[in-house]
């Protein structure tokens, strides 16, 4: 979208929010004003938390809504609407009030990270954009966060715009893998839209045009002699492609001194974990010790952690593919569920119920409260409440809403309130952070949750409570639900 | 990208490319000319083919390739390029010839797709982005034409748009799912872009708008007497949404005879075999033997044979999240490798080795022929070949390029060559057909090709052999290269 700013992507819904709206236009529900909630059921990849980002994105999408002349032809093309509505839809925006937890927050299954509260048309309209940019950043956030962690501290480039689904996925995938804590990217489009470190040396179609690997290796070297970064496995790595680096190197140094740096390879095949090694033992014993090794080739949070347990020598990783696409998790499934209507100022809670008990949703209007321990500003707990109950301010037992009989006495604490205002009548209240800001604050976020969340491999699971109120009511309405029928 | 006509992609490209380029341009080698193929090394999730998808996108965005000024001034704050590098991208365009295999083929791994023959710094620039469409729309396209074979005849829909991986997935997802065979999308703007037919009727939000469920089916058949698909599981699927929707049926049918057309239910959770099964029996019962059942929630093509298996009686399918993000399979690795360089006329051929057999490329110019058996027209084998080769007339052996012991006869066919130019001298000497037109050479493509090869576990591997010349050419190379070091 970024690269199109004046992207109209009002029509990027789902066709059954127009059939909706006809119904709700056609039965004057026009002024019913309810509230919806976004949340996540489940964490991608296993991971014990998710990443949020993205609202940027949904702030630019939610300014610019507006139907054109030939969005209503098309729509008036697929079903013979009445002119009154069409009339409507050439006047449409959104005029209603959204919360949000910022980008980089940390995010845990079923609680809210945003509210909607408007009439229910717009409410329809809007909601399969946002669940469709929320859901995909937020999944990049999360699995650059998990590669980042197994990297423990070694800088991670996102390589995976060749790889990623379609160009979208590429531009805002770079962008949520930097809010994830990749250190920079080789998608030079994304780079520029915000401002992410480009990164890149060579390919081995490089390597090819020329009539040997040493020249190849030379004639770069000496384009880039502060950027050196040679690709050693065009044709031998052990045999051809780390002598020739080596070669290469030593020219350098004897023609720059000093001012040939930051140089060294990149392995982009074969077994990392040896290759490395031998790569390490060979470039030390010329005397190149500060010879960075870049590896690359399906790595992903499971392989570099295996890498790093074997002692490979690698001093960055060039994730791809399993970075771009979310391998293992290719999909996030944030939804958008009715809460509640509002009625003279009122609230009436409202639930679904489902044969899946995952998919009932929690009823009412609600806020979302993290407690974190006074002293280590570890996250102890997060609690949804409704909106008008008052925030605990000492001890108090929050309990799991499955497992009622898991309790936790949370004490000494700090807590922190995290849907903010982000549109108030349809009015933008928020000005959203530089992406450098955010990543800073995803990386303070992650420091909030213990190494047990972050474990790659069953995680611990970090508590999510209703308040008894809540707890209360959303069971009141189940029961009242299911009662009519037996 | 349709989304946006003036949409510019030229940075759509990793960043090692402008590196390359300026290497290149720094050491005079403007005018080498070489030849790069495009192919995949692994059909995505198993499957025994894949589809060919992408194409129009490409051609779009070669067309429109320009450096504006922004993009140079981005460019320039990256690296103190030269300016005689800068104002040679001020005049760059894409000046050289592109073949491929038309959009909606079968295709193999390890057999070229595309071909681009041109100048060493154009062909780099535009690699990433070309694999970028085709590793996604090929991807999309497959993954559908694999639920679309499980679905056995009956409609499949793409419901995937809130979980694609942002809004070119969803946009150009859709596209190629209808390419892959799906009868329609809940996505609008795809709709909109490529007159894709939209469908969808209402969610679980708008039942509980209402202040009962019967009201609210009542309401939206009123308004849509020719599209009435409720939503049966808002509250209980059996014991309150059929029998709704069954009252709202009588009376429907009462008020308005005939009129009341192309109605049913959707079953959204639960055990789709059971309650679609329940939900026929009572339809049935009620005189409503020709209501639909359209099922959704998590579907893909093992979900739904395994529901065929047991019988479910679901007459549509709307599939989500597993066809869009292509569950299980989340990138296609297609690559695009250097395979000669063209000097006076002639071709050098160029190999790359690596320590991963599979990374090995094929050298040399090449064209793909595809031999169809006389009689009922079914793909028997694909010949990769050097480009002046001649293609067998008559009965010839051909091999396996791995297990050369496994050979096979080859009679009584048809040849097709299978890559067509599309570009020549940087000009566009193909139309592009229309997607309805696409989407029915696919169809008549997968005729082409065995039932063993489109099962959806452990299919039938189909051969794609190089020639004798071919053969003898890439091992002559890899020899050559490895006897260098021992």
């Amino acid at each position: 979208m970024e690269w199109n700013k004046s992207g109209n992507l009002t029509l990027l819904t789902d066709y059954y929010q127009i059939s909706m709206m006809y119904a709700h236009f056609k039965n004057n529900l026009l002024d019913k004003k309810v509230v919806f909630d976004v949340f996540i059921r489940k964490n991608p990849c296993d991971s014990g938390y998710s990443l949020f980002a993205g609202l940027e994105q949904v702030i630019n999408y939610i300014r610019n809504i507006k139907f054109s002349e030939e969005d209503i032809n098309y729509i008036s093309s697929i079903y013979p609407y009445d002119r009154e509505f069409l009339d409507f839809l050439r006047g449409f925006r959104f005029t209603g009030d959204i919360w949000s937890v910022p980008e980089g927050t940390v995010i845990f299954p079923n609680e809210p990270i945003m509210k909607i509260e408007t009439n229910l048309i717009e409410a329809h309209l809007i909601e399969t954009a946002i669940l469709n940019i929320i859901n995909h950043q937020t999944l990049i956030a999360t699995k650059a966060a998990r590669i980042v962690f197994s990297a423990d501290g070694d800088p991670v480039i996102d390589f995976g715009l060749r790889r990623a689904q379609g160009p979208d996925a590429g531009i805002y995938g770079s962008r949520a893998a930097y809010i994830g804590g990749v250190t920079g990217t080789s998608n030079v489009l994304a780079g520029k839209l915000f401002s992410i470190p480009v990164v890149g040396t060579h390919a081995h179609a490089y390597i090819q045009s020329y009539s040997s690997e040493l020249e190849a290796f030379l004639a770069y070297a000496e384009i880039f002699p502060n950027n050196a970064i040679l690709l050693v496995d065009t044709y031998d790595t052990l045999n051809s492609g780390i002598p020739n680096a080596i070669k290469t190197f030593k020219i350098m140094k004897e023609k720059y001194g000093d001012q040939f740096k930051n140089y060294g390879i990149r392995i982009d095949s074969g077994d990392l974990a040896y290759l490395s090694k031998q790569a390490r033992k060979m470039l030390d014993e010329a005397g190149f010790s500060d010879a960075k090794i870049i590896a690359s080739n399906d790595l992903d949070e499971y392989i570099i952690r295996d890498l790093k347990l074997q002692g490979a020598k690698i001093n960055s990783w060039g994730v791809g593919t399993k970075l771009i696409s979310s391998s293992g998790c290719s999909a996030l499934g944030g939804v958008y569920k009715l809460a509640a209507e509002i009625k003279d100022g009122e609230s009436i809670p409202k639930i679904k119920i489902s044969e899946n008990p995952e998919k009932v949703t929690t009823p009412g209007v609600k806020k979302l409260i993290r407690f974190y321990d006074k002293i280590n500003f570890r996250a102890i707990v997060d609690l949804v409440m409704l909106h008008d109950e008052k925030i605990p301010v000492k001890n108090f037992i929050a309990f799991d809403p499955i497992n009622v009989w898991k309790k936790k006495l949370v004490k000494n604490f700090i807590a922190k309130e995290l849907l903010i205002p982000i549109f108030k009548n349809g009015e933008l209240v928020y000005s959203p952070p530089a992406l450098e800001e955010i990543r800073k604050r995803a990386k303070k976020e992650l420091s909030t949750i213990s190494e047990e969340i972050k474990r790659i491999n069953n995680p611990h699971v970090y508590h999510v409570d209703l308040s008894q109120k809540l707890w209360d009511l959303k069971h009141e309405l189940i029961n009242k639900e299911r009662n009519k029928h037996y």
